[in-house]
Formats: structure tokens, C-alpha cells, sequence
């Protein structure tokens, strides 16, 4: 079954049209990144129209009718009307309040249906994987995990800052780190690279700190391939480490380790989150964990579901997952870990391969 | 006068309120980078509203009444009924449609204001840039371009491909170039650096194409300083030169020499295009020359106003543009020559400091 008729098993399109506008589920529907189009998904046919500048590529590689974009709404009108369109599905998380009015002042003859009905079949459909996409993920993954390697291989010197090394370890994703890693298309999102106390901010922004040896490092960070993101978080002390940073790196394994042995098919989102919550709360850090346990992740870095106190969508095979349980504690330490699973019909696989230790080994030059 | 009594001018907000909801806008009246927020603009006063994540910081910087956002629909509803308002203007070009109707299940006894007014208020704001944001693109501007030095000061191997060159010149400008040189926050958009052929496509994305002593090569590229981006084009053919070329290069040189002339205050947008239209034309080059002559540039790659047919903006003082002609004659190669200039009082100023030759020189390694 093609992607449309997967779309069409949750919303029939008897006299109906979903008309998808935004550049990431364009991109999904069709698997070709353009940054202006319209996709028209009928009840027996779908229409891709791009300009020039896509044209002869879409031809060749996207499944559906392509058409060459001159003038939108004369042509759209056309499609609406030898398809007998009454109403049209548009996507109400992604169109603008201007578009919509823009859509009813040139659109002929239709209603347009600007509900969450179009919205949430997209969603539904966008958050089970298929094993083409579980495999680009696979790949950024890699991508991320061999230029963290690299980096810390390359060895620090005493005035690398925090911005300095971000700024390497993206290269070193975009780079490829070696002959038979490929280069990421792009970073997954802005890299978090913090140390010493900077790292009790879990949305720090890298700065001018220069990182030393014995200091607190955390690195939340991915890569993009074919479109699809990574993500994953490593924290751990460099060439040393205190009582008091492994009582609480170990309550954070624990807590991820936990809601990870609760991870299969048919548990709710919320109750994986609550698993490692009630440990950390259990621990007395409850207060230190001011973030959800994690997110779905694909096409953007973000998506739907998420791990928190309230989504109770039920897990599901082919669904990925952060699963980034943390303790911050100010002025002092932050300690976040985090991997990424893809859900199987018997509990889930991890995406992540490189070791959690509670320490890295650096060399600094 | 501030920000807020800017806006004030162009909007009056007599027992109304502007909502501003969209990241990139409240960092534009806050000077404060969040993912997350709300903005209030009174008549007399402003409020804003952000989650712990930024409540400390913001209160530090943000020259507005920062509170802490808890319950947005209560406490927004709160400073609504405390302001007396009966009308709500929100941003009809970032909103979306799920947004809106979201505010209208939970904003109570007020009218939501979702025309165009907000938006074009602010887009006439955004268009005049400060001397501070002046000064940040032209640092922005000399990041990029040391970059872009540094990257044909490294030298190219024959196995460079144009993926791994625009990797590089990433990296120099997230690195910053020298220690005179800031880092970039970020690159300005994916990099287009193309070879050969390649360069024939306007919107091209870097290949696995290795780039040859005596190809063509192109680079469209930018850097981000301050939240504020830089665009910047140069082509040329690497340490050799052919007669075709040279013609075609020499055309878009002079297009772009000839628009820039006509650069002052009270020129019309369009007819700055038409310039550089006409004369690439006259050469019989007009089909090859398929986009619009140059953009704004600011907080976002692409803004208001635009060098293209249809545009009739004056050109105003503060104002900044990218003057950017090309001609790509497809299987064979392009030429994209491409400015960015502030609008002044007698003219223009260029950003651009870089020299515009039709040869890179580059030791191959």
C-alpha cells in the first residue's frame, strides 16, 4: 500500500482533498524536499505541483502526477473541479491564519476544512516509522556517534571553548568522520555543548567557557541524513570524577534504565515518563527534573508522541523515542543521558551504540 | 523612542493589545532569544511572559514587564481584563490556523484582530534596520568572508567533493576564522557550493562532485551574527579561465554594476530589478536569468522588501539588500555575482568587502 492509500485509510476522501502545503510533509508524502509546492491528495489520484526549479527532478522520482506550478490557484481550482471537490482537508498545525484567508478569497466552489481532522491523520501516520526510515535514522546515529568519537580522539586543548568544540563536532558530522561514514545532510538542532556548572541548564546555549580537564561535559547533539534527525545525549566528567557527581549520574542511569525495561507495545506514553519521575522523585531530585522524559523524533526533531506527565498515546511498534531522563542541580552540575529506541512488537531496540560511562578519556593537547 | 513606542506609531493600541507569538519576532521587540513565549504590547506599557528556562535571564535584559509563565491562558486572560482590552491583534503571516482557534476557545470578552494589520506593522519596522543590527551583518559579513578566504587559502584535494567544501566553509565561520574573527551563532541557510555543470542550477544542493583544478565553481553562502544573517555570492572558475565564461561573467557583472548604480532612496524595488532584467535581455541571456534580482536580509535569510518584477517598495534609508543577477546556461555552467548593501542617505554602502574576480586561485594538495 502506497503512502496516499495509507492516508486515505484515515481519512476517505469521497468528494474530498488534502491539500498539503508545508515543505515537511510535502516532503513526506512525496519523499522529494522542495521549498515551495502543493501537494493534492484525491480519493484515486494525487497531484504534485512545483515550479521550474524542481520540475524535471520531481518528474523522475515522485509517484504521483507531476505537474509544472504556474499559476496556483488557477490550476488548483481546475484539479478541485474535474475531481468534483466540495471540501478540501487543509494541515491547521502548519497553514497560517494569512494563507487560510489567502486559500478562501482564490478557491472556487469548495469548503475548505480547516479543523484538526487533516492534522491528525498526518500525525498518526508520521509517527510509525517504516524500516526505510528506522534505517536513515540508524545512519544519522552513526554519524553522530563517530564524530563525538572523533572529537574527543582529536583532544582538547586548555583554551578550547564551548562554542569552539561544538563547532568541531558539528563539522565533524557534516564532515563524514571517516571513509565509510557518510556526511550528515545537516546538525539535527542547535548543539548543546556545556561544562563545569554549565551544564545545570538543560537548554544552555554554548559559550565562551573554556573546557579543562577535570570539568563536567555535557553534549546533547545529532545529525540529520536523508531528512531524518538523531538525537542523543552524553554527560560525563573529564579524566576525573567526585562522589557527589556519581551518586547523581547513577540516580539518572537508574532512572533511564527503568522507564527503558518498561518500553513495549500498548504502554502509555505518560506511564514510561512517570517510571523514571517517581525514581528521581524517590531519590529526592524530583524537583531537578523540570523537563519531559523524551519525544519522538523523524522528519523534525520533535515529534509527536512525547514521553510526559500527559500523553497517553499508547507505544506502538515502529515508533522512535528519546528516552532523556536529567538532574540539574544550579551552580553546581547537570547530568542528562539519553538514547533513542525504536519500538518492536516485543519491547524496543536501542539506536544508540556508544557506551554511558561516567567519564571521558581526553587528551589535552 | 523604543521599540514598543515604534510599533505604537504604526498601530495605535487605544484598548487593544498586539500578541506577539512567533520566535522570531519576539526576539525582534525583546532583543531575547526564546523557543517559547508570549509578548504583550499595551498602549502604555508591554508585558512578557516566559518559562523558567529564561525568566532569570529575561528579567536581567528585556526592557518590558517579565513575568513568569505558568497558566498562559489565565494569565494573559488577566492582563487582557487589567488593560481594559477589547481587541487582540496577532501576527496573521506566523499564526496558524490551530493557533487561532485555540486563542478563541480560551481568550475571553475580546475580538481577535486576525487581518493583516499586525503583520504589515511590523514588517514596516523590520525593514528599517538599526545601526546596531547594521553593525552585526557587517560583522556577520566579514565571518563569512574570512571563511570563504580561509577555505581557498587551505587549498582543495582532488577528492574534495562539494559536500565536503561546504562542510569546510561551515566550519570556518561557526569557528571563526582568525582571533580577530567572531564565531558565527549559526551559517545563514545550507550552503549552495557547486562545480562544473552543477553551477548551471540556481537552487543547487553540494554533490558528491569532486571539484577540479579548472572547474567553475559558485558559492552562495552566509553567516549569522547576533541573530543577524549575511548572504553573499561568488563564482568563479578555479585557477583557469575560457572565453565563454569570461562573456557571460562579464554580462552579470555589469548587470549587477548597473542595478547598483540606480541604488538610492525613493527608487521603487522593481525598477532596480528591471535594470539588471533589461540589460541581461538586451545581451539575450533573459530566459537564463529566472529569479529575482536580491532580497532584504535581517533576522530571517529572505525579507520584506525585494528586488523583482512586481515589488514597488521604495528604497528607504536602513534598508538592506542583496543585489544578486545571474545567467546559468543548464548542462554548461552559472554565474551568480551577489552584494548585500545597506540603503543610506545619498545612496548605498556595500557589506560586501570581498573582491569580485572571475578566478579563484587555489594550490592543489
Amino acid at each position: 500500500m502506497n503512502i496516499f492509500d495509507k492516508l486515505r485509510l484515515k481519512l476517505p476522501l469521497q468528494g474530498a482533498c488534502a491539500l498539503i502545503t508545508s515543505q515537511v510533509n510535502r516532503r513526506y508524502f512525496t519523499d522529494f524536499n522542495s521549498s515551495d509546492g502543493y501537494l493534492l491528495i484525491f480519493e484515486n489520484e494525487a497531484f504534485f505541483l512545483v515550479d521550474s526549479r524542481y520540475f524535471e527532478a520531481a518528474k523522475k522520482s515522485v509517484k504521483a502526477n507531476v505537474v509544472l506550478l504556474e499559476k496556483a490557484a488557477e490550476q488548483i481550482n481546475g484539479l478541485f473541479a474535474s475531481h468534483g471537490i466540495q471540501s478540501v482537508y487543509i494541515e491547521s498545525d502548519r497553514v497560517t491564519v494569512g494563507e487560510l484567508e489567502f486559500m478562501k478569497s482564490k478557491f472556487e466552489n469548495v469548503t475548505i476544512d480547516f479543523s484538526e481532522t487533516l492534522f491528525k491523520a498526518i500525525r498518526s501516520l508520521r509517527m510509525i516509522k517504516t524500516p526505510d526510515e528506522v534505517k536513515a535514522i540508524k545512519t544519522a546515529q552513526t554519524i553522530a556517534e563517530t564524530a563525538l568519537l572523533r572529537l574527543l580522539d582529536d583532544g582538547f586543548s586548555y583554551d578550547n571553548t564551548e562554542r569552539k568544540l561544538a563547532a568541531k563536532l558539528d563539522y565533524h558530522m557534516k564532515d563524514g568522520s571517516a571513509e565509510v561514514i557518510p556526511q550528515a545532510d545537516d546538525i539535527s538542532f542547535e548543539t548543546i555543548l556545556l561544562s563545569g556548572e554549565n551544564t545545570s541548564m538543560p537548554h544552555g546555549v554554548p559559550s565562551e567557557r573554556s573546557v579543562c580537564d577535570g570539568d563536567a561535559l555535557l553534549i546533547d547533539f545529532g545529525a540529520v541524513y536523508e531528512g531524518l534527525h538523531s538525537d542523543m545525549t552524553r554527560t560525563a566528567f573529564i579524566n576525573n570524577i567526585n562522589d557527589e557527581y556519581i551518586k547523581i549520574w547513577e540516580i539518572v542511569l537508574e532512572a533511564k534504565n527503568l522507564a527503558m525495561a518498561a518500553i513495549k507495545p500498548g504502554i502509555p506514553c505518560n506511564e514510561v515518563d512517570k517510571i523514571a519521575r517517581d525514581y528521581i522523585t524517590s531519590k529526592g531530585y524530583g524537583d531537578c527534573f523540570g523537563h519531559g522524559l523524551g519525544h519522538s523524533v523523524g522528519l523534525e526533531i520533535h515529534e509527536y508522541p512525547a514521553f510526559n506527565k500527559t500523553c497517553e498515546e499508547l507505544l506502538t511498534p515502529g515508533m522512535i523515542m528519546t528516552v532523556e531522563p536529567g538532574i540539574y542541580i544550579p551552580g553546581k552540575f547537570g547530568v542528562r543521558l539519553e538514547d533513542m529506541v525504536v519500538i518492536t512488537e516485543s519491547g524496543y531496540d536501542n539506536l544508540a551504540s556508544m557506551s554511558i560511562m561516567p567519564e571521558f578519556t581526553v587528551k589535552f593537547l
